[in-house]
Protein backbone atom coordinates (compact mmCIF):
# COMPACT_ATOMS: atom_id res chain seq x y z
CA UNK A 1 0.00 0.00 0.00
CA UNK A 2 1.54 3.45 -0.95
CA UNK A 3 -0.16 5.47 1.55
CA UNK A 4 -0.52 4.64 5.22
CA UNK A 5 -3.32 6.80 7.06
CA UNK A 6 -2.60 9.48 9.66
CA UNK A 7 -4.88 12.31 11.17
CA UNK A 8 -4.97 14.56 8.04
CA UNK A 9 -4.42 12.15 5.19
CA UNK A 10 -7.23 11.22 3.21
CA UNK A 11 -7.14 7.86 0.51
CA UNK A 12 -6.91 10.21 -2.47
CA UNK A 13 -3.99 12.41 -1.45
CA UNK A 14 -1.29 11.29 -3.89
CA UNK A 15 -3.86 11.17 -6.31
CA UNK A 16 -4.77 14.47 -5.72
CA UNK A 17 -1.06 15.92 -5.41
CA UNK A 18 -0.42 14.14 -8.37
CA UNK A 19 -3.07 15.53 -10.58
CA UNK A 20 -2.03 18.83 -9.01
CA UNK A 21 1.00 18.79 -10.88
CA UNK A 22 -1.06 19.11 -13.98
CA UNK A 23 -0.47 22.93 -15.54
CA UNK A 24 -3.50 24.73 -14.74
CA UNK A 25 -5.02 22.51 -12.39
CA UNK A 26 -4.95 23.75 -8.77
CA UNK A 27 -5.52 21.83 -5.38
CA UNK A 28 -9.93 22.29 -5.50
CA UNK A 29 -9.48 21.14 -9.67
CA UNK A 30 -7.46 18.28 -8.16
CA UNK A 31 -9.66 17.21 -5.86
CA UNK A 32 -12.42 17.01 -8.76
CA UNK A 33 -10.41 15.58 -11.14
CA UNK A 34 -9.92 12.61 -8.27
CA UNK A 35 -13.73 11.95 -7.33
CA UNK A 36 -14.34 11.44 -11.37
CA UNK A 37 -11.69 9.20 -11.76
CA UNK A 38 -13.14 7.44 -8.57
CA UNK A 39 -16.40 7.61 -10.12
CA UNK A 40 -14.95 5.70 -13.24
CA UNK A 41 -15.28 2.02 -13.37
CA UNK A 42 -11.82 0.63 -12.84
CA UNK A 43 -10.84 -0.32 -16.55
CA UNK A 44 -11.65 3.18 -17.58
CA UNK A 45 -9.04 4.29 -15.15
CA UNK A 46 -6.72 1.48 -16.06
CA UNK A 47 -7.10 2.45 -19.86
CA UNK A 48 -6.31 6.00 -19.27
CA UNK A 49 -3.50 5.55 -17.19
CA UNK A 50 -1.65 3.18 -20.08
CA UNK A 51 -2.45 5.35 -22.32
CA UNK A 52 -1.00 8.01 -20.81
CA UNK A 53 2.12 5.73 -19.75
CA UNK A 54 2.24 4.40 -23.09
CA UNK A 55 2.33 7.20 -24.66
CA UNK A 56 4.95 8.83 -22.60
CA UNK A 57 7.15 5.26 -23.05
CA UNK A 58 6.55 5.11 -26.92
CA UNK A 59 6.72 8.37 -28.45
CA UNK A 60 10.21 10.13 -29.36
CA UNK A 61 10.90 12.53 -31.80
CA UNK A 62 11.95 12.59 -35.30
CA UNK A 63 15.34 12.62 -35.86
CA UNK A 64 15.10 14.99 -39.10
CA UNK A 65 12.32 17.32 -38.45
CA UNK A 66 12.03 16.49 -34.62
CA UNK A 67 8.47 16.25 -34.48
CA UNK A 68 6.76 13.85 -31.74
CA UNK A 69 6.53 10.34 -33.81
CA UNK A 70 6.15 6.57 -33.43
CA UNK A 71 8.94 5.68 -35.21
CA UNK A 72 12.93 6.99 -36.17
CA UNK A 73 11.60 9.56 -38.45
CA UNK A 74 7.91 11.04 -38.85
CA UNK A 75 5.11 10.34 -41.07
CA UNK A 76 5.59 13.60 -42.45
CA UNK A 77 9.33 13.21 -43.80
CA UNK A 78 8.65 9.79 -44.85
CA UNK A 79 6.05 10.89 -47.05
CA UNK A 80 7.18 10.65 -50.59
CA UNK A 81 4.56 12.99 -51.49
CA UNK A 82 6.08 15.81 -49.28
CA UNK A 83 7.36 18.80 -50.91
CA UNK A 84 11.38 18.82 -50.04
CA UNK A 85 11.79 22.14 -51.23
CA UNK A 86 9.90 23.93 -49.27
CA UNK A 87 10.63 23.79 -45.08
CA UNK A 88 8.57 25.00 -42.59
CA UNK A 89 10.13 26.42 -39.45
CA UNK A 90 8.40 25.67 -35.78
CA UNK A 91 9.36 26.13 -32.01
CA UNK A 92 6.92 23.04 -31.38
CA UNK A 93 5.22 20.56 -32.29
CA UNK A 94 1.57 21.78 -31.70
CA UNK A 95 2.22 24.24 -34.06
CA UNK A 96 3.15 21.79 -36.54
CA UNK A 97 0.33 20.01 -35.56
CA UNK A 98 -2.17 23.19 -36.06
CA UNK A 99 -0.58 24.07 -39.64
CA UNK A 100 -0.90 20.87 -40.63
CA UNK A 101 -5.02 20.26 -39.79
CA UNK A 102 -5.25 23.64 -42.13
CA UNK A 103 -4.22 21.57 -44.45
CA UNK A 104 -2.49 24.49 -46.14
CA UNK A 105 1.17 22.83 -46.39
CA UNK A 106 2.43 20.22 -48.10
CA UNK A 107 6.29 20.69 -47.35
CA UNK A 108 8.30 19.72 -44.33
CA UNK A 109 8.83 21.39 -40.97
CA UNK A 110 11.89 21.73 -38.75
CA UNK A 111 10.97 21.94 -35.00
CA UNK A 112 13.38 24.42 -32.97
CA UNK A 113 12.65 23.29 -29.77
CA UNK A 114 11.55 26.87 -28.62
CA UNK A 115 12.31 30.30 -29.24
CA UNK A 116 15.20 32.93 -28.30
CA UNK A 117 14.51 34.07 -25.03
CA UNK A 118 17.64 35.74 -23.28
CA UNK A 119 15.72 36.66 -20.37
CA UNK A 120 14.70 32.94 -19.63
CA UNK A 121 18.26 31.85 -20.57
CA UNK A 122 17.33 30.63 -24.22
CA UNK A 123 20.28 31.26 -26.43
CA UNK A 124 20.47 29.98 -30.02
CA UNK A 125 22.76 26.90 -29.29
CA UNK A 126 20.27 25.98 -27.30
CA UNK A 127 17.60 25.81 -29.68
CA UNK A 128 17.80 23.01 -33.14
CA UNK A 129 19.85 24.98 -35.27
CA UNK A 130 23.14 23.41 -35.61
CA UNK A 131 20.35 20.65 -36.75
CA UNK A 132 18.96 22.80 -39.18
CA UNK A 133 21.77 24.06 -41.08
CA UNK A 134 22.48 20.36 -41.61
CA UNK A 135 19.29 19.72 -42.96
CA UNK A 136 19.31 22.45 -45.16
CA UNK A 137 22.99 21.19 -46.68
CA UNK A 138 21.15 17.96 -47.35
CA UNK A 139 18.03 19.34 -48.60
CA UNK A 140 17.76 21.76 -51.63
CA UNK A 141 15.16 23.77 -50.49
CA UNK A 142 14.23 26.97 -52.06
CA UNK A 143 11.88 28.60 -49.66
CA UNK A 144 11.96 28.66 -45.98
CA UNK A 145 8.97 29.54 -44.09
CA UNK A 146 9.38 30.88 -40.65
CA UNK A 147 5.86 29.88 -38.65
CA UNK A 148 7.02 31.69 -35.34
CA UNK A 149 4.87 33.23 -32.90
CA UNK A 150 4.27 36.82 -33.67
CA UNK A 151 5.85 37.80 -30.16
CA UNK A 152 8.95 39.76 -29.12
CA UNK A 153 10.70 35.96 -28.38
CA UNK A 154 9.40 34.74 -32.35
CA UNK A 155 10.30 37.96 -33.92
CA UNK A 156 14.03 37.63 -32.38
CA UNK A 157 14.18 34.14 -33.61
CA UNK A 158 12.71 35.23 -37.19
CA UNK A 159 15.48 38.16 -37.22
CA UNK A 160 18.53 35.36 -35.77
CA UNK A 161 17.68 33.20 -38.32
CA UNK A 162 17.47 35.53 -41.43
CA UNK A 163 20.65 36.98 -40.37
CA UNK A 164 22.15 33.51 -40.61
CA UNK A 165 20.48 32.17 -43.94
CA UNK A 166 19.93 34.82 -46.18
CA UNK A 167 23.53 35.04 -46.92
CA UNK A 168 23.34 31.99 -48.52
CA UNK A 169 20.78 32.89 -50.86
CA UNK A 170 17.68 30.96 -49.82
CA UNK A 171 14.23 32.56 -50.30
CA UNK A 172 12.90 33.65 -46.54
CA UNK A 173 8.92 34.38 -46.57
CA UNK A 174 7.30 34.78 -42.98
CA UNK A 175 3.74 33.91 -41.80
CA UNK A 176 1.34 36.79 -42.35
CA UNK A 177 0.53 39.37 -38.86
CA UNK A 178 -2.43 40.90 -39.37
CA UNK A 179 -6.41 40.72 -38.41
CA UNK A 180 -7.31 37.45 -37.65
CA UNK A 181 -10.49 36.59 -40.04
CA UNK A 182 -13.80 37.24 -38.26
CA UNK A 183 -12.70 39.54 -36.41
CA UNK A 184 -13.64 43.52 -35.60
CA UNK A 185 -11.62 46.45 -36.11
CA UNK A 186 -13.18 47.90 -33.51
CA UNK A 187 -11.94 45.72 -31.04
CA UNK A 188 -8.33 44.79 -32.58
CA UNK A 189 -5.60 45.43 -30.20
CA UNK A 190 -3.33 48.77 -31.50
CA UNK A 191 -0.27 46.82 -32.09
CA UNK A 192 -2.13 44.90 -34.57
CA UNK A 193 -4.16 47.13 -35.91
CA UNK A 194 -0.97 48.95 -37.33
CA UNK A 195 0.64 46.12 -38.14
CA UNK A 196 -2.52 45.26 -40.64
CA UNK A 197 -2.18 49.11 -41.93
CA UNK A 198 1.37 48.56 -42.77
CA UNK A 199 1.60 45.53 -44.36
CA UNK A 200 -1.71 46.22 -46.19
CA UNK A 201 -1.71 44.72 -49.75
CA UNK A 202 -2.88 46.19 -53.04
CA UNK A 203 -5.84 44.51 -53.92
CA UNK A 204 -4.35 43.41 -56.84
CA UNK A 205 -2.14 41.39 -54.97
CA UNK A 206 -5.57 38.83 -54.27
CA UNK A 207 -5.85 38.24 -57.68
CA UNK B 1 1.63 -0.41 -30.29
CA UNK B 2 -1.77 0.78 -29.35
CA UNK B 3 -2.31 3.54 -32.28
CA UNK B 4 -1.40 3.35 -36.02
CA UNK B 5 0.06 6.47 -38.23
CA UNK B 6 -2.66 7.67 -40.46
CA UNK B 7 -3.37 10.91 -42.29
CA UNK B 8 -4.52 13.38 -39.78
CA UNK B 9 -3.74 11.24 -36.60
CA UNK B 10 -0.85 12.06 -34.31
CA UNK B 11 0.78 10.23 -32.19
CA UNK B 12 -0.11 11.80 -28.93
CA UNK B 13 -3.96 11.83 -30.14
CA UNK B 14 -4.70 9.01 -27.49
CA UNK B 15 -3.14 10.72 -24.52
CA UNK B 16 -4.85 13.90 -26.16
CA UNK B 17 -8.56 12.17 -26.23
CA UNK B 18 -8.21 10.56 -22.76
CA UNK B 19 -7.08 13.55 -21.08
CA UNK B 20 -10.07 15.28 -22.63
CA UNK B 21 -12.59 12.80 -20.48
CA UNK B 22 -11.73 14.71 -17.63
CA UNK B 23 -14.35 17.28 -16.29
CA UNK B 24 -13.48 20.48 -17.56
CA UNK B 25 -10.88 19.66 -19.99
CA UNK B 26 -11.39 20.62 -23.46
CA UNK B 27 -9.55 19.76 -26.74
CA UNK B 28 -7.08 22.65 -25.98
CA UNK B 29 -6.11 22.00 -22.57
CA UNK B 30 -5.73 18.28 -23.37
CA UNK B 31 -3.21 18.60 -25.44
CA UNK B 32 -1.72 20.81 -23.65
CA UNK B 33 -1.50 18.79 -20.75
CA UNK B 34 -0.32 15.84 -22.83
CA UNK B 35 3.13 18.22 -24.36
CA UNK B 36 3.14 18.53 -20.09
CA UNK B 37 3.12 14.98 -19.66
CA UNK B 38 5.69 14.44 -22.90
CA UNK B 39 7.89 16.92 -21.42
CA UNK B 40 8.49 15.09 -17.89
CA UNK B 41 10.87 12.18 -17.30
CA UNK B 42 9.21 9.04 -17.81
CA UNK B 43 9.78 8.24 -14.18
CA UNK B 44 7.20 10.98 -13.23
CA UNK B 45 4.31 9.70 -15.76
CA UNK B 46 5.22 6.44 -14.32
CA UNK B 47 4.26 7.34 -10.79
CA UNK B 48 1.43 9.56 -12.00
CA UNK B 49 -0.38 6.74 -13.85
CA UNK B 50 0.81 4.13 -11.39
CA UNK B 51 -0.56 6.58 -8.30
CA UNK B 52 -4.34 7.53 -10.26
CA UNK B 53 -3.73 3.89 -11.17
CA UNK B 54 -3.63 2.28 -7.61
CA UNK B 55 -5.85 4.95 -5.64
CA UNK B 56 -8.60 3.90 -8.02
CA UNK B 57 -8.06 0.01 -7.92
CA UNK B 58 -7.60 0.42 -3.86
CA UNK B 59 -10.33 3.14 -2.20
CA UNK B 60 -13.14 1.67 -1.68
CA UNK B 61 -16.03 3.09 0.86
CA UNK B 62 -16.19 2.52 4.23
CA UNK B 63 -18.91 -0.37 5.05
CA UNK B 64 -20.41 1.72 7.96
CA UNK B 65 -20.31 5.41 6.72
CA UNK B 66 -19.24 5.31 3.17
CA UNK B 67 -16.45 7.75 3.38
CA UNK B 68 -13.32 6.88 1.02
CA UNK B 69 -11.55 4.38 2.62
CA UNK B 70 -8.37 2.08 2.33
CA UNK B 71 -9.79 -0.79 4.72
CA UNK B 72 -12.92 -2.09 5.24
CA UNK B 73 -13.69 0.73 7.66
CA UNK B 74 -12.64 3.98 7.47
CA UNK B 75 -10.42 5.57 10.14
CA UNK B 76 -12.96 7.65 11.35
CA UNK B 77 -15.39 5.14 12.08
CA UNK B 78 -12.21 2.93 13.75
CA UNK B 79 -11.36 5.73 16.02
CA UNK B 80 -11.92 5.28 19.37
CA UNK B 81 -11.96 8.99 20.48
CA UNK B 82 -14.54 10.18 18.07
CA UNK B 83 -17.90 11.32 19.51
CA UNK B 84 -20.67 8.36 18.34
CA UNK B 85 -23.41 10.44 19.51
CA UNK B 86 -23.28 13.16 17.09
CA UNK B 87 -23.56 12.08 13.54
CA UNK B 88 -23.30 14.34 10.41
CA UNK B 89 -24.61 13.87 7.24
CA UNK B 90 -23.44 14.67 4.06
CA UNK B 91 -24.12 13.97 0.39
CA UNK B 92 -20.64 13.31 -0.47
CA UNK B 93 -17.03 12.42 0.83
CA UNK B 94 -15.55 15.41 -0.46
CA UNK B 95 -18.22 17.83 1.91
CA UNK B 96 -16.46 14.99 4.70
CA UNK B 97 -12.97 16.18 4.09
CA UNK B 98 -13.79 20.24 4.18
CA UNK B 99 -15.57 19.31 7.33
CA UNK B 100 -12.76 17.52 8.50
CA UNK B 101 -10.15 20.34 7.35
CA UNK B 102 -11.96 22.59 9.72
CA UNK B 103 -11.36 20.24 12.99
CA UNK B 104 -14.73 21.54 14.25
CA UNK B 105 -16.23 18.26 14.20
CA UNK B 106 -15.62 15.40 16.42
CA UNK B 107 -18.15 12.99 15.72
CA UNK B 108 -19.01 10.31 12.94
CA UNK B 109 -20.35 10.86 9.87
CA UNK B 110 -22.91 8.99 7.04
CA UNK B 111 -22.17 9.67 3.17
CA UNK B 112 -25.79 9.91 1.42
CA UNK B 113 -23.91 9.23 -1.69
CA UNK B 114 -25.88 12.15 -3.26
CA UNK B 115 -28.84 14.47 -2.52
CA UNK B 116 -32.57 13.88 -3.54
CA UNK B 117 -33.01 15.85 -7.18
CA UNK B 118 -36.79 14.64 -8.97
CA UNK B 119 -35.81 16.38 -12.08
CA UNK B 120 -32.22 14.73 -12.35
CA UNK B 121 -33.96 11.13 -11.40
CA UNK B 122 -32.51 11.08 -7.99
CA UNK B 123 -35.32 9.72 -5.82
CA UNK B 124 -34.57 8.73 -1.82
CA UNK B 125 -34.33 5.03 -2.51
CA UNK B 126 -31.03 6.27 -4.71
CA UNK B 127 -29.68 7.55 -1.62
CA UNK B 128 -28.02 5.51 1.34
CA UNK B 129 -30.77 6.30 3.53
CA UNK B 130 -31.64 2.55 4.63
CA UNK B 131 -28.27 2.40 5.72
CA UNK B 132 -28.55 5.38 7.95
CA UNK B 133 -31.70 3.70 9.27
CA UNK B 134 -30.37 0.57 9.99
CA UNK B 135 -27.27 2.61 11.76
CA UNK B 136 -29.50 4.55 14.13
CA UNK B 137 -30.39 1.44 15.53
CA UNK B 138 -27.41 0.05 16.56
CA UNK B 139 -26.03 3.56 17.44
CA UNK B 140 -27.36 5.83 20.26
CA UNK B 141 -27.14 9.36 18.69
CA UNK B 142 -28.15 12.74 20.33
CA UNK B 143 -28.02 14.73 17.42
CA UNK B 144 -28.21 14.38 14.00
CA UNK B 145 -26.52 17.31 12.23
CA UNK B 146 -27.50 17.95 8.46
CA UNK B 147 -24.42 19.64 6.53
CA UNK B 148 -26.12 19.74 2.99
CA UNK B 149 -25.51 22.33 0.41
CA UNK B 150 -27.75 25.13 0.81
CA UNK B 151 -29.26 24.24 -2.67
CA UNK B 152 -32.90 23.35 -3.56
CA UNK B 153 -31.81 19.46 -3.74
CA UNK B 154 -29.84 20.21 -0.14
CA UNK B 155 -32.77 21.75 1.03
CA UNK B 156 -35.01 18.88 -0.41
CA UNK B 157 -33.02 16.27 1.27
CA UNK B 158 -32.92 18.10 4.97
CA UNK B 159 -36.60 17.92 5.03
CA UNK B 160 -36.99 14.65 3.87
CA UNK B 161 -34.72 13.40 6.25
CA UNK B 162 -36.32 16.03 8.86
CA UNK B 163 -39.87 14.27 8.18
CA UNK B 164 -38.59 10.90 8.43
CA UNK B 165 -36.38 11.27 11.64
CA UNK B 166 -37.81 13.71 14.07
CA UNK B 167 -40.37 11.27 14.48
CA UNK B 168 -38.32 9.14 16.18
CA UNK B 169 -37.11 12.01 18.75
CA UNK B 170 -33.82 12.90 17.69
CA UNK B 171 -32.28 16.08 17.85
CA UNK B 172 -32.03 17.68 14.53
CA UNK B 173 -29.77 20.43 13.03
CA UNK B 174 -28.67 21.86 10.43
CA UNK B 175 -25.27 24.00 9.45
CA UNK B 176 -25.59 28.07 9.93
CA UNK B 177 -26.83 29.50 6.27
CA UNK B 178 -26.10 33.31 6.48
CA UNK B 179 -22.89 35.99 5.33
CA UNK B 180 -19.79 34.15 4.38
CA UNK B 181 -16.89 35.18 7.13
CA UNK B 182 -14.83 38.11 5.52
CA UNK B 183 -17.64 39.38 3.01
CA UNK B 184 -19.37 42.52 2.21
CA UNK B 185 -22.76 42.64 2.55
CA UNK B 186 -23.01 45.03 -0.06
CA UNK B 187 -21.81 42.43 -2.75
CA UNK B 188 -23.91 39.54 -0.69
CA UNK B 189 -26.82 37.89 -3.23
CA UNK B 190 -30.03 38.53 -1.92
CA UNK B 191 -31.12 35.24 -0.99
CA UNK B 192 -27.97 34.75 1.37
CA UNK B 193 -28.86 38.59 2.80
CA UNK B 194 -32.20 37.48 3.31
CA UNK B 195 -31.58 34.06 5.26
CA UNK B 196 -28.67 36.31 7.67
CA UNK B 197 -31.92 38.57 8.41
CA UNK B 198 -34.28 35.96 9.09
CA UNK B 199 -31.83 33.36 10.93
CA UNK B 200 -30.16 36.60 13.00
CA UNK B 201 -28.73 35.93 16.25
CA UNK B 202 -29.50 37.61 19.94
CA UNK B 203 -26.06 39.07 20.81
CA UNK B 204 -26.38 37.51 24.12
CA UNK B 205 -25.89 34.15 22.11
CA UNK B 206 -22.49 34.05 21.41
CA UNK B 207 -21.92 34.07 25.39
Amino acid sequence: MPFEASGTETPIDGMVNQLARLPGIGPKSAQRLAFFLLSLPKKDVTLFTETLKTTRDTVRYCKLCFNISWKEVCHICENPKRDRHRLCIVAEPKELMAIERTGAFRGIYHVLGGLISPIDGIHPDALRIQELLKRLQDLSVSELILALNPTIEGDATALYLTHMLQPKGLKISKLAYGLPMGSDIDYADEVTLEKAFSDRRGIEDDG
